[in-house]
């Protein structure tokens, strides 16, 4: 098990895409939202991904993650997880520091850009970017959960 | 990816134990069980599992399923899984070519013996022990993930 700490911003510029170290497709769906965990399957480049989250509050969640064959993660986002699928690419983006990931929502949530920071601990300090917007990582509409339930095209 | 045909009786006497072969604790909770997949998190003896079934109708289910670190999965019984968590123990009785799985429900499923028989096709014969009694293959109530909800000691 690990614990994650993450922050979340909105990106308010395209000036991070100078700073880009590599990319990567990804299709998520999730097999439950409901209860006291989401569990969720990842299709990320050619490998596959089962993780479940503890639905702690705040920041900091616990986090179980899996590899799994891809053949696998593809056929459970067919026809096991909720629609729609969640459709992504994720940019590793170097800042000070820290690796950011910047999300790059198509399909359903098409127009979303959002950026995420690891931490090792809660009050660890980080250089806020001059692209990095408001944050929002107590606000639920962001979760990756809902951006599938309820798709940033129908706010 | 597994296709699961199985099908399941009622016990109705003891003479089973004859034949048991060998018998491991098993501990089980769900992670999920709405939406078009149940997520199961068992504690097996000192190995752990994480298994998603597909939600389809009749004894043939899409299953797939992962060993997972058995810390793991005990840290998903305590904290993540619905409860109360079923607990019992399998015995595996072998009856003509075939091997059953006979479940001795403990803790709030108490009194309840269930059979289960594997099968590799929808109609493939297998000898019907006089121990096994009314089939419950289709009868949701003792579905696994229904008896973590509603348990026997309560119907």
């Amino acid at each position: 098990m690990g614990l994650e700490i993450e922050r979340k911003f909105l990106v308010k510029n395209a000036s991070w895409r100078d700073a880009i170290e590599d990319r990567e497709p990804i299709l998520q769906g999730y097999l439950a939202e409901a209860g006291r965990a989401t569990v969720r399957v990842r299709a990320k480049g050619d490998r596959g991904f089962l993780t479940i989250k503890g639905r702690t509050t705040g920041v900091t969640r616990s986090e179980f993650e899996y590899e799994i064959p891809i053949e696998d993660a593809r056929t459970m986002l067919e026809s096991l997880s909720s629609l729609p699928v969640i459709d992504k690419v994720r940019h590793r983006v170097r800042c000070g520091g820290h690796l950011w990931e910047v999300d790059v929502f198509a399909g359903e949530n098409a127009g979303l850009v959002l950026a995420e920071i690891e931490l090792a601990s809660e009050d660890e300090s980080f250089e806020r970017p001059d692209w990095a917007g408001a944050e929002v990582s107590d606000d639920p509409r962001y979760y990756n959960s809902n951006l599938a339930r309820h798709p940033f095209s129908r706010w």
